[in-house]
């Protein structure tokens, strides 16, 4: 059997243009006498929808769509995902399904059953799970229909679900399973889905053609990496990270040896493609074209300028040089260095007068009282200002330059540098940015080395330094990744040899400052825990506090 | 049996602090020869803990808590709620649980078994549900112990779940339900709540027994209203709203005649409450103790000023006055009567040098070009600038005004007017502002008249009305209430009789925003869909746009 692997990249609740995408492929997929043409999990709608989902207007579109595709199938079986109506009157009203469509016609349908409800998932929100599992005799082959995480709860320590779909479906004897999928991107998935995949194989003694997403819907990227496993565990197709495409594997290959499809998975090239697709497809998705950023001189919005100029162009990434009374002469010059090197339009405006008269009408109300954090926050508000005009002016999007180690601590002004319609780097921490600028330089030197070499500073008062306020980032980044994407607690993060005054004052900035990232832009999602969707923590609350 | 009804208000991971009110608690009920205490639902680590479930260690401390509270149940039964660890591998690694103190140990522990997971609840995230269900006999009684949901899947048309917990403890011949709860308010949900436990008591010939909390969690208030049923579905005791209070009743009395205990359940009046509860807590338990505002003459502004000055007192709101040089006359006099009738403190300042400075740094870029929404935004920016360094200065939080109407269609400047931390009017519609404005003034005229009176206008650029860009409120508001809070799509609106042209504008409006929203602050939940986590939709995205 013929089979293509539509990697496709689609726009969530656009279904005139996902239509057209789908029934392109499907095009595709019979010119090359394809038998069965597989896309990925909710092809129709994308995804995550999420609570388009609760309205039946929007399901029924998808049906609709659906209902288009069905004259497309009469040569090559088309394999889709799409939410479909609970006919029982009890439970969630719709199922996370996937059917085949063939002869012009619906010949099968599967639900999901394992429904993914953490993180960034909230698949109990919406769906019912599947309680019937059938395969689906297809040209000769017998296939096992799984969607997503119903592969997933094989090779865990700590399984999170007390049933096995796959289990079921084994015993019906299948020839292939089939897997329509929506997995997101972070730097370890790539290998996990590998590990999770073969722990499927080797339970079953099947293939599997495993068929994910390549593009982001704004803070998920999904990173493609479509495959084809044999029964042994060998990868005989691994599709290219983060681009659409389509590709072609016929299961009679299963009867030659078997060679090296699979691709290098580094962390830091991978977190730099994800984060360019983050921001190209969030552009493109919305439909706006270019964006603009403060260019500080320091290497959080030097990396971020790169990465935009990448997505977009660098004649389309507008940099404002705004200089406060505080910042050094090297600020403005390296700035500038990275603006030629880049070929990037920019342009500098003084903060100083603003800021005079802002100071002059306050001076009633604050009397004598010391230069503090609040003339420190006045500088970044009135950058923001300067930048939300040219956003207005011109319909460019603001890019937000934050890192993660100082959106964790709070080391940042809310409506002021924490602005922004898209975080880029909000989580890469800040010495995954020191090794994202030294990628970037890997062939030329595109950011100037000294903005790589010199002590981090926001140059809000003299001579002000990031280490007066923070620990050195190469100790507070792993003590926040303890927290953050490992969930320790203090002792447990202090048990492993960390100056306990440190740690205890390090989890406290992490939780009293829920009240900033609550207020954040959508955060590009590269690690395994991210600020946003994934990770729900309360703000008024008093834990390690 | 004599059971003490603790509708108690707690602090999330605040263990010690919530420990000494829960014991506290159990001394007046022994003092009083109660039999049994009763709490709300996860009293030990407050509702929700969100994401800090996910911590072992504040599962742990949880734990201790409750070890703690042991040795105080010589006398009186403490029934509690707690995260609890699931003994399998497979599943959910905690139950969300409620355990019964006695003698100094724990006698009886029953998990939850529907576990809500839509609008703003993720309980499915956490918590496996109950696949066994035991009854409780306590001195002389026997008890069915519930979990807030578990008592909600009876009398809906469309029952999320498909198992009824309570099917399963009426076969065990029980006397009493007793139910612990955390129910957030919605100006509906009182008398849905009276609905659903009478359908109980109804369909198992049973009294019930239910605990609420009282108070605000951020976004979340909880409303009280803590109850007792009798089998024939009279309220024997409804207990206030919002309010902290220990209640006691005596199943003996169930023999007594029933009188009418019930209380109004009001829709602005429960609002208005509910908004100072949200307030006054958001402020109690993160430890500030002012606030700030911008005051613009408006109606918004004028009754979010008159509610926090309920919540914190008039002289701990600071109000500023900060005209633009499209600022009308009457604004700043009326602005300046509703602190004089409040006895608030409060300034002026004048925003137009700033302003003028920062169009002057922007010129040479912006040239000629017409003034546009750029210069109209950089005033409500200004103004950001004052009340956040107000904010800083002086330790107030600055008070969002933005009602629901303009959050919907997106009428308002990020990072200028939608900035604080907390909006207090976000889930009220602008019809209903004026609702809320003339219940203020129900006694005596608190907010000038002409505040009520005059048409809407932000005042950004000269002779401005909200009607230039929106359709009037009367008809704004309920497409938006079919649109948000009915989940209509845009042909059920039409439908309904309203023009299909503003149908769709208003939809795409709203859906064009949602990157606005995504950004604000948490929002006071007073109806059934507020913005923030209980309504999860997706930035990118083009459905109806």
């Amino acid at each position: 059997m013929k089979i293509a692997l539509a990697q496709i990249n689609v726009i969530i609740g656009d279904f005139e243009r996902n239509f057209e995408k789908i029934a392109s492929y499907v095009k595709k997929a019979e010119a090359e006498n394809a038998d069965l043409i597989v896309f990925p999990e909710l092809t129709v709608t994308g995804y995550p929808p999420r609570d388009f989902l609760e309205f039946k207007d929007f399901v029924r579109r998808a049906h609709e769509t659906v209902e288009r595709l069905k004259p497309l199938s009469h040569q090559t079986g088309i394999l889709i995902g799409l939410p479909t109506v609970n006919p029982r009157i009890e439970g969630k009203d719709l199922y996370n399904s996937a059917v085949l469509l063939y002869g012009g016609k619906e010949v099968f349908r599967q639900h999901k059953t394992l429904l993914p409800t953490y993180d960034i998932f909230d698949e109990a929100r919406y769906f019912e799970e599947a309680t019937s599992w059938q395969t689906v005799d297809f040209k000769g082959m017998r296939l096992a229909v799984t969607i997503c995480e119903d592969l997933w709860n094989l090779g865990n320590e700590n399984p999170l679900y007390t049933v096995n779909p796959m289990d079921k479906l084994a015993r019906l004897d299948p020839d292939l399973i089939v897997n329509l999928s929506a997995s997101p991107f972070d730097y370890l998935h790539a290998r996990e889905r590998i590990r999770v995949l073969r722990a499927n194989v080797k339970a079953y003694g099947l293939p599997i053609v495993y068929v994910n997403y390549a593009g982001a819907q704004t803070d998920l990227v999904f990173d493609g990496g479509s495959l084809v496993m044999d029964p042994q565990g060998y990868i005989r197709l691994e599709m290219p990270f983060f681009t659409e495409e389509l590709a072609f594997f016929d299961t009679r290959d299963f009867a030659q040896p078997a060679g090296d499809a699979e691709r290098s998975k580094e962390k830091i090239p991978l977190i730099h493609d994800a984060l360019v697709t983050g921001i190209r497809d969030y552009f493109g998705k919305i439909g706006f074209r270019s964006a603009i950023l403060g260019l500080s001189g320091g290497i959080d919005s030097a990396v971020t300028a790169v990465l935009a100029a990448e997505a977009l162009g660098a004649e389309k990434v507008t940099a404002l040089l705004m200089p406060s009374p505080y910042s050094s002469e090297h600020s403005v010059t390296d700035a500038l260095a990275l603006t030629e090197n880049l070929g990037m339009p920019h342009h500098t405006l003084r903060i100083d007068e603003p800021f005079r008269e802002v100071l002059a009408q306050l001076k009633p109300y604050f009397g004598n009282r010391p230069f503090d954090v609040t003339e420190e926050n006045i500088q970044p508000r009135l950058r923001m200002i300067y930048l939300m005009a040219f956003s207005n002016k011109f319909g460019h999007v603001l890019l937000n330059t934050s890192n993660k180690s100082e959106l964790a601590v709070g080391y940042g002004t809310l409506y002021g540098d924490l602005a922004g319609g898209l975080s880029v780097l909000g989580d890469v921490y800040k010495t995954d940015v020191f090794r994202l600028a030294r990628y970037i330089n890997r062939h030329k030197e595109i950011i100037p080395r000294s903005i790589i070499r010199k002590p981090p500073s926001a140059e809000l008062r003299p001579g002000q330094k990031d280490t007066d306020s923070l620990p050195p980032y190469d100790q507070l980044d792993p003590i926040l990744y303890h927290y953050i994407e490992e969930r320790m607690g203090p002792d447990e993060i202090i048990g492993r040899g960390y100056d306990e005054v440190l740690v205890r004052r390090v989890l406290k900035m992490v939780n009293r400052n829920e009240f900033k990232r609550y207020q954040l832009a959508p955060v590009i999602r590269v690690s395994p825990k991210a600020f946003g969707m994934g990770r729900r923590m309360p703000i008024v609350a008093k834990y390690l506090d």
